[in-house]
């Protein structure tokens, strides 16, 4: 494809996603296809080359009918995964230069661009100044995770774990509200789920610092070592927030290093009246929030900063022959490769660049904002019914709600609504109750598309 | 930014990147800006959002003299990293679509295109059927590594080492050529680099069977549990392929997971006649190719088959109240997050569909058959020079090069020649000798371009 047949294709490529957004309201959310029936739409592979037409009547005809929409207005499953318009340009710039950024000297603009962004984003999103010089975007949370607990190994071991691995004595600490992710990057890392230890959690279903407190003195009483706490703020099942601050206080005890999970709620840090959330942040060792989950930022742009970027390059960083270069020697760059699980990366900076310019730091606040406006307009609804409840406190703009009824009725009516293509929710359960997730998030959600949610959650109360 | 603004700014962005891609050649490959230069062309973030001008103008202003090209004719280091125009256009409708792929009812069609096309590719490649079935899409060649020691812990532990981690018994083999992406999975995986054994290599830098099999036997006589060997085809040094199928019997004899990483020469496998180099390979663990390196799909693009998808899901799951539902306690569909490191992804088979679709099967056999011809060419250039010879045969279309009268002259050709602009090189060593890597890969690159490089190294002989 020369860059005329692309400058052609491309325009359509273009206008075809721009009408399937404009009409993605038409489709049901859930995609409502049985398994194994796309695959049985589908050709073998070409032996000769074909034109582009095909593929695109193939998202027609196959892709759009198995596709959930996640950009729905009437999506209000697990969390939003935001891709504005300006994102998916930002990300097709990336495409389009082709580069690849494991080094500073294999594309410096891919490496400052990133810095000078994560930089600027300390200031914006008020974290502490420690973080500045210690941004990167990893692809995920749950890689941002891994890579935390793997610098946490690093440093609680004295730079031995490099070279001798774990030892099976070290403790990992979560909440039975905190993200799969960091037991699963605990089991990545070699030590297995015997290492993770569930601390307890309050009626709001956050983190209780005294037991944290208790099991990490138990765990060193008994010849452990404790690695790293994961505290949250914005818990995936119901959007708890743990006491940051207090955690902090313990993990500063027992030199543990303090990760902190802020994947969906941590654009709200761009708002000054939610800020709140994130007191003590100031003192944790990394801090994660998803720009591709609620800040318009098509996925996978993931922001990690650490305050000990030393101790993350030490622990993930390898220099064979084939990549040493003028630049890495001389110390004056930052090689990003060394701070994340894979080795190459895209330049993914370019969309994040483009959401930032293109909305402005108010404009995204204003985004944030008018969802947390629509949730707590839900909330009063739901407070003001007699068959539904909250089931805990509103969490910005995630309502976690069930029938009064019981568990029966919270189901069918997940179901009936799921099924009715209108709307798509998740469910988590709170006590062993079933509850219904109500996260709101996505960029064309208004008001009505709320109120035809609530309408059909109540539909045969 | 609505559906018609994004048509208007969609349709520059795309006249962008033809206007750049059909200029790419007039920029130097290497870029020259010293470290801070870009960071210091750049302003802080604004609090009103912008039109999309300014983000293009920057482009062209900061991020291009800022850029290494690797799309440019003259870039022959590294690795190729072809991001073909269909390839880019295929990930703008992944973005553009911008669904999350991480469970199959999140959107059936990104799981099934995905699983249709690596069981195709697993017949145009010549790939075993035990891989039929076991096929995924990493991000990368490092990603696929790890989650092969990972899945190989697991089943060397009996199914113990979720619970219990590792137990510092367990051995991984390489050899000095291997790509440092295995040594530092080990790490990751929490087994250390003492874990790591290099196995010697013969004098083509292929990894010597007789040697891994006394290894392995002396770490057995020893305690140690040998869990995993890493054969190559194709190093990044110099190309080298490692005797699989030899290799191969030592792991059979022994239990040992075998992974076989052709991250950059696992492409040629279209191609009948380059498959010898696979030979073997219908006896591996686990398989590794990238698309986004040789076969002209934007990065990031791994592809990675295991014989054994229940052993690595059965190592990666994990499954929180939020993430069940219907279709994955169904048991009737994949579910690709167990399948990775993230647990989001994105829809990346679109873009290896355009591939696939725009070039058919023959188009990418030309494609490396082409650089395979330049590489055989250049290579009868340097055997016929008295000054230059090749340290090591060459390997498809890699040639690894050397001054005869030092080092010193060669790494003044490579630096001359970087410096130019015209073509970029870089180096590995061989025996202690320092050697220039010829990668012939980008797609645009012709015979006038090879033979240009050519005389640049030897503008001063």
């Amino acid at each position: 494809m020369d860059p005329d047949e692309f400058r052609r294709v491309g325009h359509e490529v273009v206008d075809w996603i721009a009408d399937y957004r404009s009409r993605v309201e038409g489709f049901p959310v859930r995609s409502p296809v049985e398994p194994g029936w796309v695959r049985g739409q589908l050709a073998g592979l070409p032996e000769r080359g074909e034109g582009f037409d095909g593929l695109l009547a193939d998202l027609d005809r196959v892709v759009l009918p198995g596709t959930t929409h996640w950009q729905h207005p009437g999506f209000f499953a697990y969390f939003p995964s935001n891709a504005s318009l300006p994102s998916v340009l930002g990300d097709l710039l990336s495409s389009g230069l082709g580069v690849q950024g494991m080094l500073w000297s294999t594309s410096p603009a891919a490496t400052e661009v990133e810095q000078h962004l994560m930089d600027e984003l300390v200031g914006a999103l008020g974290l502490p100044p420690s973080f500045v010089g210690g941004g990167v975007i990893q692809d995920t949370a749950s890689s941002a995770a891994l890579v935390a607990v793997l610098a946490a190994l690093h440093r609680s071991s004295g730079g031995t774990w490099r070279r001798s691995g774990v030892d099976g004595t070290e403790t990992v600490y979560v909440s039975s509200q905190t993200h799969s992710s960091l037991e699963r990057a605990a089991r990545l890392a070699g030590l297995g789920e015997q290492a993770v230890r569930a601390v307890e959690v309050d009626s709001r279903l956050a983190m209780r610092a005294d037991d944290l407190a208790a099991r990490v003195r138990s765990d060193v009483a008994a010849g452990r070592r404790p690695v790293l706490v994961c505290a949250t703020v914005g818990t995936t099942g119901t959007g708890a927030v743990d006491p940051v601050r207090e955690i902090a206080a313990v993990c500063a005890e027992h030199g543990i290093w303090l990760h902190v999970d802020a994947a969906w709620a941590g654009p709200a840090a761009l708002c000054p009246e939610f800020r709140d959330l994130f007191d003590g942040v100031d003192r944790a060792d990394s801090f994660t929030a998803n720009a591709h989950k609620w800040m318009l930022t098509a996925f996978d742009v993931s922001l990690f900063w650490t305050a000990h970027p030393d101790v993350l390059v030490d622990a993930l960083t390898i220099l064979p022959e084939y990549l040493r270069n003028t630049a890495t020697e001389s110390g004056a760059v930052v090689d990003y490769r060394d701070w994340q699980i894979p080795l190459g990366r895209r330049f993914r900076a370019l969309k994040l660049w483009s959401v930032l310019r293109w909305y402005g730091l108010e404009g995204i606040r204003e985004h944030l904002r008018g969802h947390v406006e629509l949730a707590a307009l839900l909330e009063s609804w739901v407070d003001a019914s007699d068959d539904w409840e909250l089931v805990v406190p509103r969490s910005l703009s995630l309502l976690t709600i069930a029938h009064r009824s019981g568990d029966d009725a919270t189901r069918a009516a997940m179901d009936r609504v799921n099924a009715s293509g209108d709307a798509f929710v998740t469910h988590t359960t709170v006590d062993g109750r079933f509850a219904i997730r109500v996260a709101i998030g996505a960029e064309a959600t208004r008001e009505h598309h709320v109120r035809a949610l609530w309408d059909a959650l109540r539909l045969r109360d």
